[in-house]
């Protein structure tokens, strides 16, 4: 394995680069190739065996692109598909749901955690059951929201429908009192400032991107793998589907502009 | 082909239920067979090639339970892939745009109706060209509602944040006076009562499902093809993806209890 080869990252759709994003910020160097499954996205309401059989779809894809990590950049493919994932792969896998719950941990005092997520994320218990894993006497209340990241796609960011909607999802969060709230999809970043003001400003808000982003960080210098060109790096984007607008919110969601924009076709991913 | 031989129904998921629900209130005793690609909704969203290329494999799919006529029950492929469907089946297709574009005509006063659907169905145009085609003196004024289709399957359909949505989407179309609306996706007779609330109780709401359950009566009738006997007829569900709670929701579309279902894998569609 080579440093310069490129850093995975694979989610459901377009959530992932939230992800891309915080990784970017701190190994501005590294390369990355992203693939978004655009054409059968979400997995949010999907059973467990479909997205295991995507995300090692997806997988498999970026093995091709020889990466040297992978990150798994969807709380949803992270909480269902992990464990499946590292029994086949000989590079590192870093999933959301590991960085997640430290970083909770590390910003709560009370020990009353909150965590919303997809329904599928949700339903699997996968942060409450790492989060007590790593500290047994912490509280972990969970609840999914589905209609959050329909709301970040339409772009009701500001919008009083959204409000209300948070409210309706986080009040029975609020009333046991959590002071910290993992976001466990990464769409959520996106709705911040709405789901804030409906737990109160008091309650510390938490997303996977920058714990995840440090801990690809410490293993490629820890396995000597960090890119140490002095160039930015070369940033690949494949999706199975390019639905009209996809590139506008893509960018809304990244922060920056896409140029290597690439149509995977269906095939390439089912015929292996 | 047989007098016995099942209708065939076809939805990106569920919202067809309520396509059956209607065929089968005027035609009991025929046998169904009804597929939903559960594993890849929704397709409102997505690209039209991709639509063309899943209504492809279904449709295929359903020719080998031997369908003698097909119905595809699903809004968003129905306005992207009917053509494609027709070039190569031997069979009669019906979809959900001309039904429900007559109705519309029959039921308007003034010539102005109004069309609502996902961002697919609206951006192809589909029923306010099929509308114009029929009658060009009609003013049609379209808008996409993203929203409906998750609030519905999340089950607010009381709910304060609905109205509120509905206002929203539906207040442009109200102000341009609309008499008619046609509610141009399967979820949203389900949404009916919040629709209407939002449009005002003069507005008349059409839906596919009535006038296509009488088209299939006379294609049936007029081919000789309706099934005689006395019996109820046997329905059958075939999905691509059985998530959590799918049999719950899929019953309130039908408004009935489902006992055959089946799950589909998705190697079986793709390796054509």
């Amino acid at each position: 394995m080579d440093r310069t080869n490129p850093i995975g990252f694979f989610d459901s759709g377009i959530g992932g680069l939230t992800v891309v994003k915080s990784v970017t910020e701190i190994l501005p160097n590294e390369n990355i190739v992203y693939f978004g499954d655009t054409a059968r996205v979400p997995y949010g309401g999907k059973s467990n065996d479909t997205v295991v059989e995507y995300t090692i779809q997806a997988a498999n894809f970026l093995l091709r692109k020889n990466i040297k990590l992978l990150v798994v950049a969807c709380n949803t493919a992270s909480s269902v598909a992990l464990k499946e994932l590292k029994k086949f792969l000989t590079i590192p896998v870093i999933g959301m749901i590991e960085p997640g719950s430290k970083m909770a941990l590390q910003e709560t005092k009370k020990g009353i955690v909150g965590v919303i997520g997809t329904r599928s994320t949700i339903g699997n218990k996968a942060y409450s059951n790492e989060i007590k894993r790593l500290n047994p006497k912490t509280k972990v209340y969970e609840k999914a929201c589905p209609l959050f990241v329909p709301l970040a796609e339409e772009g009701w960011i500001n919008n009083k429908v959204t409000g209300l909607v948070a409210k309706e999802y986080l009040t029975e969060l609020k009333e046991k009192k959590i002071d910290t709230l993992v976001l466990a999809c990464t769409h959520y970043p996106i709705l911040n400032e709405v789901i804030q003001k409906a737990v109160g400003k008091n309650v510390k808000l938490v997303h996977s991107g920058i714990p995840a982003a440090r801990i690809v960080e410490e293993y490629l210098n820890g396995r000597g793998l960090r890119n140490i060109s002095n160039q930015l790096g070369k940033r690949e984007f494949y999706v199975s589907d390019v639905p009209s607008k996809f590139q506008e919110i893509a960018e809304i969601f990244l922060g920056k502009k896409i140029t290597h924009l690439h149509k995977v076709e269906l095939d390439e991913l089912t015929n292996e």
